[in-house]
């Protein structure tokens, strides 16, 4: 028994992010010089641990969206490449101070920057990225545009400590999870595809609508993530199978199974979660309990259900190759599982 | 194309509201006495008035859910009764309030009281059940009770200003939309179910589980609602085809038919909905346009997703009548449509 979504029938077979990558080629060389020379300091220190985590090979897919929702509405100015470098450095920041809190030892398949420098460094580091990226934005001087992302920044903030108090509590709730990765992911996402249409003028309507793609995109994006961290391709992306269960992280997956399990198994995630048994063993008998429970699947047709409002969301803009490539983003983004 | 949702095996062929009836009856008597006498004035008029709406046969799901939601818990005082006739006044206040604001002339089946004894007399018995609502509340004494209504109400009513602010307006988001019907649905439904185990005084997980229930249920009831208006059993559930269209009221299967529509098709449905040209001829293009781009289905789609989040939420409380009747309604309020 089942529902079945239709999906656009533009839907691709194989989705790929390379249209957007071709299509903001040139814009992209400009934000990473920038970025490059912005992440420069006379305290040696800074660009060492700033370009540790900047050459890593993120996808910088925030910037590019930014370059994309500004180029669609036809602006060739400077500032959508500052715009784009500020969002990926408030990116970074959040990923340097990540893995302070979280106490993480590797990311993208390499050391922490707090493993290599120390704790102190990272948290520093990640304050003087976004003290420049703050200032690129004031340097393109658009009020409209500093207001979104400085929200974004606080938004960021705010998600940051809700996600302390709920850590390790197997009773959160989905919503508390969708507020989490909003204000996690969504909320920068919405930030990057909002100020292209801000400074190029774009109407009111044009920036809901990007606005709107940005924030649904980025719920889907996180829920993939947070899937694929228990299964798919996480090898290939430098994650290892489980680490969000090794570090008690309560994402959809471990929701679902928890919800929908006996309560002998609820008092399994208890102990692994709450209590720290977390030993390969553990992990076998939770990805056991969340293929017994379709968590995966089901965590994927959610963030299908945020995919295709991101579609719609941007479904009335005038036929272009950026609108075609921001909506193979969004595939993109999803059969990432597959 | 297209992605499959299982839902949950437990799913009803035929699904009912009649367990949640049956189970919340002797209660559900008391709260009706409560409404009859709390109606009562020695100003002739808002008895009328208020009577009119009352006993025009509306479901009383909201009520219903608050006593279910105390009960599930072991509850059976009297305070439940007292909350669950507030929240249906206050239900029925929003209805007087909403049919004077947009200018309705029927309701269920029968002339508004607006029509029968004007708007002011609207208005202000609104405001009397609202105030009634509130001293109910007051007399139970849970100042938690009090504040989760008290601030729905604020919501509700926020919500209908901010429904002002985007009506007729064709670049009305699918975003904009889930706020309004947050406003104007969900954040009672979750408000009436989260009540319940406040006065049972359940765990606050259990109490967040019910609130989430409530929210997602509320969602998915008022989408299958705004499908319902272009088609399906419109009729049976007293309200003609149509009568959003004609209102002008922009719903989610008009959004998703706009923005996936041609700019012809686009300029078909600024007259209708902007200018007002909402004759017969206008309203079967517009059921046209809907069937086209497959709104009507992705509606209901969207409701589902809503659905199931209402599922998950409850899903862990332990095995009861209570429970199997909220996960009863879940189904009914979708399967609506069919």
């Amino acid at each position: 028994m089942g529902v079945v979504i239709p999906l656009d029938e533009s839907k691709n077979k194989q989705a790929s992010i390379k249209p957007l990558v071709d299509l903001t080629k040139a814009d992209m060389e400009r934000v990473n010089q920038l970025i490059l020379s912005k992440a420069g300091s006379d305290v040696q220190m800074i660009p060492e641990v700033a370009n540790h985590l900047i050459s890593s090979g993120g996808k910088r897919l925030r910037p590019m969206l930014t370059l994309a929702s500004a180029s669609m509405f036809g602006y060739n100015g400077e500032a959508h490449v500052k715009l784009a470098a500020s969002v990926e450095f408030m990116h970074t920041a959040t990923l340097l101070h990540d893995d302070v809190v979280d106490e993480s030892d590797m990311r993208r398949g390499k050391k922490t920057a707090r493993i290599l420098w120390g704790n102190q460094a990272s948290v520093l580091v990640g304050d003087f990225l976004l003290g420049q990226a703050f200032k690129m934005m004031v340097d393109v001087g658009s009020l409209e545009a500093l207001d979104v992302l400085a929200t974004a920044a606080t938004v960021i903030a705010e998600g940051e400590v809700l996600q302390l108090s709920v850590a390790k509590n197997m009773e959160t709730t989905e919503d508390d999870y969708l507020q989490v990765i909003k204000a996690k992911t969504a909320a920068l996402f919405a930030a990057a595809a909002e100020v292209g249409p801000i400074v190029a003028r774009a109407s009111k309507a044009d920036r809901a609508a990007l606005r709107s793609f940005g924030m649904n995109l980025g719920y889907a994006f996180q829920m993939v993530d947070d899937a694929l961290d228990y299964g798919g391709k996480a090898a290939e992306l430098g994650k290892n199978t489980g680490d969000d269960f090794r570090e008690g992280k309560i994402t959809l997956p471990v929701i679902l199974a928890w919800r929908r399990g006996t309560s002998d198994e609820r008092q399994f995630w208890r102990e692994a979660i709450e209590n720290g048994r977390n030993d390969d063993a553990s992990l076998d008998h939770a990805m056991g309990l969340i293929t017994k429970y379709g968590s995966l699947s089901d965590t994927i047709a959610r963030a299908n259900h945020y995919g295709t409002i991101a579609r719609d969301a941007i479904a009335a803009l005038p036929a272009s190759p950026w609108k075609s490539a921001l909506m193979e983003v969004i595939d993109f983004c999803i059969d990432r599982v597959n």
